[in-house]
């Protein structure tokens, strides 16, 4: 059972930071919240979302789960004005997913969950620096890695206390420099790593550039990044593999 | 004999709303108005477009017929800001039509009307339903159901007093419920027809936002659009031909 | 040596009037002046650019040169915000240029000045019309012209004290006609050459819609469109090479 109200630009925000990674994804239909963990299929990136029951106008749910299309999906909600709410019913029998926006109703055939890669487990870290930024703030430095380089260094400097977002070219060199007074919060530590510059163009496409990102960072370990939407009541954290660093 | 002139965004939104359908077509330079029917090369959708002489600046006009390029006179006249006035002048020795906007001067080599698709006699269908609605709620209705299918269907239910917009793709299925109280006006009668979506998309695009388009509609019978447009002294007709239902 | 601070708006000005003609240049880096000269590849469109120190918000050099990939340094300009300042420093030993746009820091490989074509010399011509005229209203001849045809006319009209813009398509005309109140000043003098419309098309892409350019016209001589920029402390003079006219 699964029955649900939310708003338009909520359901959306969500929909768009997995899509940013896969195609489809199962959805777990848990009594307090609605929840999607998934992979790109060269295992490199990984996304877990979290939607609180109290993000819904309302929520009802049992504990399911569902494979969806997000594409399609995200047309569906792309149909709606801001503030619209969506209202969301499951048919068990039909496997079919009943949306109704403002008179529109779209029933949506769901996929197997069964044939969707299956969720990955997003393991604790314990790195031993974290940046807290805003998210114009990466996207500055991720627009001007893209100019020299297929490739990002997110790199902590313990002694300058300042976080750098680094990418080197054939030619030319770029680096994004924020001190303790350009970012919300700062805890150095030994940290520098290397990442593919796709995935962090895919996940800042969905992060809005208004939120607080908790970046967690190591020496050549996996980055992970944090953010909020729907109010505080959506979390979704990004886990990105690091690229081996040949000096 | 003609010369007239015209507000810029009158005449766009005259040949908007043919150019849709055809990229050729006669004008008629009537006494009282300027007139344009049209019927696209697969003979399925018509148009019948009439601009009152007071819809002008200035009209003269004496019943000749001119064929002119569509989307060359839109180009023209997309050369004008929407409040510039635009002048026309026919010069009946060259066929040629002198185009004047705030200082730039445009000569249009005109079409052998002779040379072009015979002008579609536009029936009197006297159909059972009426349904007068928002453009802006075509257009949501249009949208929706292409997401799942090349064709629409729209219905009216009379006993639930209510016009639908529906679409059934291969999986999923699309529907929106204009109750009576979202409508303008409702004649209902027994009414349900198919058409292709391709044509319907193609007048949306002509059909103001806001605009109170009748929608005449019978049992598997051709569908007639008619909404004004400058003020009330340009009317538009579309009729699009069924397509047979199968069940 | 070289080291200067200059809005990010001045600096993309400057580039794009010479992007619009060649990849890459020389940049003149004189004690009171930047200053560019370049040719298009076929010898037809010529640009002189000086931006004056004062137009700097700091500026020292001492006669340099240095060659630049204008794409390149565009991208890095346009990740500024309109008010944002552009700190330029050239490190001689490297021969790269760092540009710092508020904690972004940008090492810009250099090239070799001696690999870019030649500067030209811009001759004086002693042109026998000038006109002065707004930016957009030259953007609308060109518009207009490029409906119809390849070559665009520039003409001065002695008796009726009037500059046209005119262009002749197999089939359609065009001209825009702008009398003495239409301009901000106009030397009438036997004035009519033809010109190729790329070129001017490209030209017309940096010149700003609200710049008084002042047009400097002959008899099958070449054109002159000068602009300031900058506050006017920037200069730009095109020169472009006619086409000759077939009668």
């Amino acid at each position: 059972m699964f029955k649900a109200i939310v708003s338009a630009s909520t359901l959306r925000d969500a929909l768009d930071s997995v899509s940013v990674l896969v195609d489809e994804c199962k959805i777990r239909l848990n009594e307090d919240e609605l929840a999607i963990r998934a992979v790109d299929p060269a295992n490199v990136g990984m996304v877990d979302l979290t939607l609180e029951a109290a993000a819904f106008e309302s929520y009802e749910a049992d504990g399911g789960v569902i494979g969806v299309n997000l594409n399609r999906l995200e047309d569906i909600a792309g149909m709606a004005n801001s503030g619209d709410l969506v209202q969301l019913e499951l048919d068990e029998e039909t496997r079919k997913l009943h949306i109704q926006i403002d008179g529109l109703s779209y029933t949506l055939a769901l996929i197997d969950p069964d044939s969707i890669r299956q969720e990955p487990d997003i393991p604790d870290l314990d790195l031993p620096a974290e940046i807290v930024v805003e998210g114009a703030q990466i996207g500055r430095g991720i627009t001007a890695a893209d100019m020299v380089s297929d490739h990002i260094r997110l790199r902590v400097d313990e002694a300058e206390e300042a976080f750098f977002i680094e990418a080197e070219g054939d030619t030319d060199d770029v680096d994004l420099r924020l001190d303790r007074e350009d970012l919300i919060d700062l805890q150095a530590g030994p940290a520098e790593s290397l990442f593919s510059l796709d995935y962090l163009k895919d996940m800042n496409k969905a992060i809005p550039k208004d939120a607080e990102v908790r970046v967690e960072l190591g020496e050549e370990f996996p980055v992970k990044l944090h953010y909020e939407f729907g109010e505080g009541m959506g979390q979704v954290t990004y886990m990105l593999a690091p690229r081996i660093q040949s000096d």
